[in-house]
């Protein structure tokens, strides 16, 4: 087969097979998330096995797996892009205490019950350690994604979860790497504290001054390029841009989007750009989704012992944030905070990131690194249906019927 | 480095840099295309060396450079896909005789030409048959993107080149059929004749059954779907559907992307096609030129014996097309024939196809893959200049002011 007819292929199958399940989905009236994930699981390596991984061009092996990755992280990435774009800083500041409250004890209750849960399974004190630390980090596309498509991106609730994820990966960079220098043997304080100074610093600068930089700057900025379509590119490049800082940090890649996102968030209606993602959105964001379920192995769960420690991870690592966003609304009543709580569940690819550095370290073997790929995956396929019900009330508003406009 | 820094840097430096030579080529008046080249150039593996092409992820080699090909395969099949939508049958109609004669003639006298070129050099006659072949079929990609850029698409120019690369590619599957079975030294009749039935078959029937098809059925079909945006999905999985389907019958993927274009063109402006997938040419195309360029080894070139036979190649392959363009365009005067021979003069992709495939066969070596690499690679590069020199009078007109509209 030819390189260019697998990658096409893989594309095809992919994007069909997503918005073949989001049409059942929209139909018996379920979060399409569900289906795209669900699409993903039917083609993947451990269903039909549809999605090419591997492929033979001229006697070499060409491995794919990486142009899905690719497509699946650009997708994650202008989804969080175009979730900033909706988030308006003095919005932010607004729901300030309950996101820091929500982000602090969503970090402390996992980690906490995460390293008691595996230390009462006989762990060692690293391993627990671990553990507890990959339970810590919150995914926030899933969130994003189900209460985008139900309209609810500007709801209060949403606002602190987006927030409280942003202290999570912060306060999440930091536990990994106190416990990853603990797994090492030495703890450099210095690198460390420049390390946690920089994501800070990143943050800040990028909530307070950046949106302030672009509002009063970009226009004239932009006006002096010659090239087509110039806010367009510009946003490319910054969301691509945040998103390699982020990374480089040590934060996610998603949370540098979002913050490119927010950075704009003020002069989009003059530069239309959300107008103009939304179609890159719409093309890679399912990728994310359909590739994340095809690498999930349901089979190899069917074995008591893994079954049983997935299961006491999952349920730790739902309560622990449920408990932590329950703490962190107290005043804002039991709907909010169950609403608050689910929306915190998802592990992500945060999640994941985290055991693949636990393996690289050599703290946890591939047993431990299975529960952690399981648990991340778990809990991000279980919020989609428990949103949409906990947003109910929300969405039985009535609906705006669909505006006939033109002629 | 993790997998996720690599793959979004990757795209950030290869983004960046063709936004910043698209700009300095803006400024100094030239076609943005050579300056996306150039960027490849600059950053590529024989430049700077800044496009990542392998990472260590966890102690095993990831190669992107299947990522960064995914990528420029998806650019220029959007590429093609947007020209087609700006392409009506009855315009291709109306130069139907000059694009058959100009397809026609343009494969058969490179075909001639390069084998007796070949043949003059002392090579085999099945050596000298294939490299013969590899100067056959255009790429029409870049030709497209630079009348695009100059507002000339709908030209009758444009429209002759856009024919007769369709032809092009039939009658350069013909002959790649048949010297590759002069090669194994085995002709099936049958397969033979299947195999250009079924790429004749499909192409009729998307430039002619498909858009009425289309025309007549798509709009009740779509509204049956739930999903939201379903035109920008149907786009999609059309565009990917055929250019999979393309490839698959031995064509190129971008015949069956410029054809999904044409399907949908009469109903384009209905479902708002183009406006949306302009952002996905703006965000995907520039990686195809990026990396097509970075793929070019000139310091390897700087061997007499190569450049040589390099020099004899592209030289051949520039006169054959533009004898055969002449031929064609006979009646339409110099100026048609002369911009009608330079649009038809890239192989592009198209000809490294061939190229790969001959050495798959074994019917040529490394050195002549290498020529047949060159040979496509320079008959693209050297194409934005020419054409923007050949259409200077058209764009000569006064152009419009940008449009004013809103308060």
């Amino acid at each position: 087969m030819r390189e260019e007819l697998a990658i096409v292929l893989n594309l095809l199958i992919m994007f069909g097979a997503a918005k073949v399940f989001a049409e059942i989905f929209t139909r018996i009236k379920q979060p399409v998330v569900i289906g795209e994930l669900l699409a993903g699981a039917v083609i993947g390596a451990h269903g039909l096995h549809w999605v090419i991984e591997e492929v033979m061009v001229d006697g070499h092996l060409v491995n794919l797996s990486h142009v899905n990755n690719a497509l699946a992280e650009l997708g994650v990435i202008i989804l969080l892009f175009l979730v900033g774009l909706e988030t308006k800083m003095d919005d932010m500041v607004e729901v300030g205490r309950p996101a820091i409250l929500v982000g602090f004890f969503g970090v402390v209750i996992p980690f906490a019950l995460g390293y008691a849960a595996f230390k009462a399974l006989d762990y060692d004190t690293i391993r627990s350690l671990f553990m507890g630390t990959a339970m810590v980090a919150t995914s926030v596309g899933i969130t994003a994604r189900v209460l985008g498509d139900m309209g609810l991106i500007r709801h209060k609730v949403s606002r602190i979860i987006l927030g409280a994820a942003i202290l999570d990966d912060i306060l999440g960079l930091l536990v990994l790497g106190i416990v990853s220098s603990m797994a090492k043997g030495s703890f450099n304080y210095l690198e460390f504290v420049i390390l946690i100074s920089e994501a800070i610093f990143f943050v800040v600068f990028f909530t307070t001054i950046g949106p302030r930089l672009a509002g009063r700057h970009i226009h004239k900025f932009l006006d002096r390029l010659r090239i087509q379509d110039a806010p367009f590119a510009f946003g490319i490049i910054l969301v691509l841009g945040l998103s390699v800082m982020a990374e480089f940090i040590g934060l996610a890649a998603i949370i540098g989007a979002f913050l490119a996102g927010i950075v704009l968030s003020e002069t989009k209606e003059f530069l239309e750009l959300e107008h103009k993602f939304q179609p890159l959105g719409n093309l890679l964001v399912p990728f994310f989704f359909v590739v994340m379920r095809t690498k999930f192995d349901v089979v190899a769960l069917f074995n008591p012992q893994t079954l049983m420690l997935l299961g006491v991870t999952v349920i730790v690592a739902v309560i622990g944030k449920m408990a932590g966003a329950a703490l962190g609304t107290a005043n804002l009543g039991l709907k909010t905070a169950l609403q608050t709580g689910i929306g915190m569940v998802p592990r992500g690819e945060v999640g994941i990131v985290v055991g693949t550095i636990g393996l690289s370290l050599g703290v946890i073997g591939q047993d431990l690194y299975g529960i952690v790929l399981g648990m991340s995956i778990l809990t991000t396929i279980i919020v989609p249906p428990l949103l949409s019900v906990a947003f109910r009330s929300e969405i039985n508003q009535p609906e705006p019927t669909p505006a006939e406009d033109g002629a």
